[in-house]
């Protein structure tokens, strides 16, 4: 059981499990004594994992994005927080606190024009050696993925819902 | 926002993600005030984020199989401690006391024939229209996929490792 990190994980593709699983990887780093960020891009909704994450030792959360972001296709995308939580991932990549930092759903905000690829691309180019840096949201570009050590695709094979309007609090939110 | 539960997720594949992404949906699940059993199937190592698991309120675990079953291919299978999980896993479904019932790796027991996939149909419908159910395990069969409302493959696209010998504690394990 080697405990070496510095790989780079991506979490992509249309399915459920993106953000769970990397909740669950910051749960299963800190329960190993590892020192966890995460950052989450474009999550404004009172999130149920949130008031457990907060109270995990070991666990630093930062939070940033509009509360009707996703859901609202109509409303303008809000750059003033996807561009403050590059800058929280930047500081926090080069804080030399954290084992592992999970960016969610920054994919997701290079896609939606929010960041652009390049500023993903320098994070990881920031990365210190020693640290696990875990990438989430659908349409990962074919760069990213390159760069990546692992990349997952989560693919809906079957969904009860054409859209995510009925979303369930504690299961889908 | 709904939070009427019952329904059946699979989370399949060759990927990572499928412990971590039910891990996650415990920990969002328990957010919300939901009481969640977590069954695992076929895990007998001291996996990092139990300790975690643990302390988190509303979450209740059992643990079951042996400390070598997935890495060491040639040693006999622990059919009691699989058949030990199944009846834990309809004692806990018929208990009333859950919303959320996760059964890890469930779904590769079957695979490896250790229980049959009749009991795993055998505990869908068992299963109380109220109680949201989580399956977990690579080779999911047709029959269950077609019974489950969500179907998420977690597809491999690319991993550093071509077996598990290397996995890092905090990290895969």
């Amino acid at each position: 059981m080697k405990s070496v990190l510095g790989k780079i994980h991506v979490y992509t593709g249309n399915g459920k499990g993106k953000t769970t699983a990397a909740i669950g990887l910051a749960v299963r780093a800190a329960g190993a004594g590892f020192k966890v960020a995460v950052i989450q891009f474009l999550k404004g909704q009172d999130y149920s994992e949130l008031k457990v994450l907060q109270r995990i030792k070991g666990i630093t959360l930062q939070r940033f994005g509009q509360k009707t972001f996703i859901h609202q296709k109509g409303k303008k995308p809000d750059y003033r927080s996807a561009q403050a939580a590059l800058i929280a991932a930047s500081q926090t990549l080069g804080s030399g606190k954290f084992d592992v930092v999970i960016l969610d759903e920054i994919i997701v905000a290079a896609f939606f024009k929010l960041i652009s690829e390049k500023d993903i691309l320098q994070l990881i180019k920031q990365k210190p050696t020693k640290v696990e840096l875990i990438l989430t949201g659908r349409k990962a570009s074919k760069k990213i993925m390159q760069l990546a050590d692992y990349v997952t695709e989560m693919k809906e094979i079957k969904h009860p819902y054409k859209n995510g309007l009925l979303a369930r609090r504690g299961i889908e939110d």
